[in-house]
C-alpha cells in the first residue's frame, strides 16, 4: 500500500494544549497488532464513580466492539477504556465475539475492576481476525504507566492512516468552579483505508449522571459528528464515548438534564465535538478544501440536512471545488436529486459571499473573477435557499482528489 | 477544460449495424449552440400515426425541456424530434421555458405538424440561457436532409463527452412479420461534466398504442436505465422517450398491455435498452472496469436494490476495484450502511466465482492469487448474500479512478 505521510494542508496549526484531567490516566504501547514496534494500543483508566454514555454506527454490520460497549453501557459507569489500531475486529464473527471477551476479562483483572465496566474500541483492517493474546504482555505495563498528562501520546496511538493526532479542550464554570471537558478523536470522516474510521473518546472531570450523559451526548452527535462526510462512507466500527470522572473539587452532581447548570456545559461539550469533527473532516483523505454547505429556506431541518448531504457527497460538486470551480449547476443538480421539497424558480445559490444564482437562474451580477478569487482558498462555504421554509442545517466535507482515489485505490499490482 | 479523446477501453469494438426503420428519417447538423463546427443538434422525423412514450429524470429541478416533454406526453402522438448538445438548457427559468417554445414552433411550422408533437432534449452546460435562435438556420436543412439511415451520425450528434457513439438494434417476429426495434444513447450514467447526462431514443416500426407503450417502457427501465451507476449524480436532463411508427407491414395494432404478441415486443425491448444502459455505463468517465453487482438473499427486490446501489456507489468499494483490490471489507461496510435487512452473521461474497466471505467471515478457502486473477479482468461480477430472504437485484456500475477526478475536476487555474 502506497504511504502517505504528509500532513494535510488542512491541519491545525499544532496539537492543542490538553493537560491532566482530573480522574484520566492514559498510556499507551506497542503490542503488535498489524506491524511491529507501531504504538497501537491505548488504555484509559477511570476513578471509581466514572459514568459513561456512548453512541456508535449505525451500520448493520457493526464491529465487535460496538456490540461489546453496547451492552456494557447498561451499567453506566466505567473503569477502563481499550483501543487499539491496526485491526477493526468487524466480520469477525464468533472469534471477535470471544477476542472482546478475552480483551475485557484481562484488563478487569489487571485493574481489579468488573469486566462490564471495560469499554474497547478497536480500528484498521475488517476481517481480520483479532489476537487478544498480543494484549496480554502489555497490559501490566499499560496500568502501571498510565498518567494524567497522555492526551496527545494516546491521540496518536489512535491513528491509522490519519495525518496528524486529534484532540480539543474547553472549560467551562459550575458552581463556580472550573470544569474541564477534553477529547481525542482519529479518523477521516466515514472513509479511511481498510475501514478503520472515526472514533472519538471524550472525558470531562465534572459529576454528570450516566443517563444525563447520555442525553447530553445523544443530542450533541446530530449537529456536530453527524453532520461531516468525507465520502458518504458508513463504518462499522463509529464510537464516540463520553466519560465523567466527577473528580472537580466542589461541584454537586447533575442529575437531570432540566439541571440549568447543565446549558454552559452543554455548549461547550457541542463546541469541543464540533472541533474534533471538524478536524476529522480537515485530515479527508487527499482533502485541499473544507467546505461547509449551509442549506437554509427548506422545508423542515431534516429536509435541510438531507439536501445539505446530497450536496456534500456529490463527486460532481467535490471533484469542481477541487478544481477550484464554481460550478453551481452541479449544486443545481444535487438539490434536484435530494429528492427533498425545494422550489426550482426560487433557488439561490452563494460560494462564499458571492451569490451566483438567484430566482432559479445565473445571477446576472456576478463575475467569473469574484468567484474565482473565493474558490481559490482553502476553506469554502457553500450557501443554497431552496425558497420553501425556513429551515436550515449545516454540514462539513471536503474536496474529492486524485489524490483520494490513489490512497484507497491501493494500487497492489 | 482538459479533453479526453481517447475511446473507453470498454468500448464495443464497433458500432453496430443500425439500417433503416420504417417511418423514421434522421438528419444532423452543426448549429454552433456551443462551439462553431461542431454537430450538434439531431433532427428526428416519424411518420403520421406515430405514437410515444416517456420516462424522465425524478430530479425536483428538470431541465426545461423535460417539463416541455411531460406536458406534450399528453397526446400520445409524435411527429419529431429536436434534440442539441453544447447547452442543457437547465436551470435557465422563463428564458429556458420560451426556448422550448420557440423550438417547437419552428419544427412545427417547417414540418406542417402540431407543436405538441414536437419532442425536445437538450444536453451539455446548465444554466446558460439557450438561443432557440439557432435552430433556425438549419431546421428547413434538417428536415430536406433527413434519411432513413442515419442513425449513427444521430448517435454521434447529441454525444457530449461520449468517448463513442451508442446504438443497438433488435428485431422480433409479431404475426408473423419481423419488426425492429432500434435506439441511440448517450451519456456515461449519472455523470458528466456540466450536467450533461444520460439521453436515449428508442424507435420501432412495431404498431403499439401509446399507453401500451408507455406501459413497457415503465415497466422496462427499473431494470435496465434505472439500473445504472457511475457516480450517484441523478441529471435535471435524464430522458428516455420511445416511438413506435406502425409502418411494419401487416402487423395489427397492439392496443393492450395483455396483447400476447407483446411479449417477445417486450422481452426484445428491454433487451436493447440494458445493451444501451450497458453502454453508457462501459464509457463511465474514467471507467477502467465495468462491473455487475448481485445482491441476493434479501427481504424484498427493493431491498436489495438498495443495498446493490449503496454498493455501486460506495467510492471506497469503487476504488478498491479500480486497485484491483478484492477489498471485500468495503463491501461488508456498503452493505452495513444500507440500512437494509441483513444478517451480517450470514453474509457470503463472491467476486466473479470466487468466495471471498461466508458467514459473517473470511472464507478460510479462498487464495489471494485466484481473487487477484479476477481482479485484473476488465468485467467483474460482484454478488452478496445478505441471508435474510430470496429477493434479488442487479446493477452496473464502473470503477472509480483518477481519470475521473481529473475530467470533472476541471482544473481550470
Amino acid at each position: 500500500m502506497a504511504t502517505w505521510t504528509a500532513v494535510s494542508p488542512l491541519a491545525p496549526a499544532a496539537f492543542p494544549s490538553l493537560g491532566a484531567l482530573q480522574g484520566v490516566c492514559l498510556a499507551t504501547a506497542a503490542a503488535g497488532i498489524k506491524y511491529a514496534g507501531r504504538t497501537d494500543v491505548l488504555l484509559m483508566t477511570f476513578d471509581p464513580g466514572t459514568t459513561v454514555a456512548g453512541v456508535f454506527t449505525r451500520s448493520k454490520c457493526p464491529s465487535a466492539p460496538v456490540e461489546w460497549c453496547r451492552e456494557a453501557l447498561d451499567n453506566g459507569t466505567a473503569a477502563a477504556l481499550l483501543v487499539n489500531s491496526g485491526n477493526a475486529n468487524a466480520f469477525t464473527g464468533k472469534t471477535g465475539r470471544a477476542a472482546t471477551r478475552e480483551s475485557a476479562r484481562m484488563v478487569a483483572a489487571t485493574l481489579k475492576c468488573r469486566q462490564k465496566d471495560v469499554f474497547l474500541a478497536s480500528t484498521g483492517v475488517i476481517g481480520e481476525p483479532l489476537d487478544a493474546g498480543k494484549f496480554e504482555h502489555v497490559i501490566d505495563g499499560l496500568a502501571g504507566d498510565a498518567v494524567t498528562d497522555g492526551w496527545e501520546a494516546a491521540a496518536r496511538a489512535i491513528m491509522t492512516t490519519d495525518t496528524y493526532p486529534k484532540g480539543a479542550s474547553r472549560t467551562v464554570e459550575i458552581d463556580g468552579q472550573t470544569v474541564t471537558i477534553q477529547g481525542i478523536a482519529k479518523g477521516a470522516g466515514m472513509i479511511q483505508p481498510d475501514m478503520a474510521t472515526m472514533l472519538s473518546f471524550i472525558a470531562t472531570d465534572a459529576p454528570i449522571a450516566a443517563p444525563v450523559l447520555q442525553g447530553v451526548l445523544s443530542r450533541t452527535v446530530g449537529d456536530t459528528f453527524n453532520a461531516i462526510t468525507v465520502d458518504s462512507d458508513t463504518s462499522t466500527s463509529d464510537t464516540v464515548l463520553a466519560f465523567a470522572t466527577g473528580a472537580a473539587a466542589g461541584v454537586a452532581p447533575i442529575e437531570t438534564l432540566r439541571d440549568p447548570r447543565l446549558r454552559p456545559f452543554r455548549a461547550a461539550f457541542a463546541d469541543l465535538c464540533l472541533d474534533l469533527a471538524h478536524q476529522i473532516v480537515r485530515d479527508g483523505e487527499g482533502a485541499r478544501k473544507f467546505v461547509a454547505v449551509n442549506v437554509r429556506g427548506a422545508s423542515t431541518a431534516r429536509s435541510a440536512r438531507r439536501i445539505a448531504f446530497a450536496i456534500a457527497n456529490s463527486p460532481l460538486v467535490k471533484t469542481a471545488i477541487a478544481g477550484e470551480d464554481a460550478n453551481w449547476g452541479r449544486v443545481v443538480m444535487a438539490v434536484g436529486k435530494a429528492g427533498e421539497p425545494a422550489d426550482r424558480d426560487r433557488l439561490a445559490i452563494w460560494f462564499g459571499d458571492i451569490r451566483v444564482a438567484v430566482r432559479g437562474e445565473r445571477d446576472p451580477d456576478y463575475t467569473e473573477e469574484v468567484v474565482s478569487a473565493v474558490m481559490k482558498k482553502p476553506e469554502i462555504e457553500l450557501t443554497v435557499d431552496v425558497g420553501v421554509g425556513k429551515a436550515q442545517s449545516t454540514v462539513w466535507t471536503c474536496d474529492l482528489t486524485k489524490d483520494y482515489v490513489a490512497i484507497n485505490g491501493d494500487y497492489r499490482s
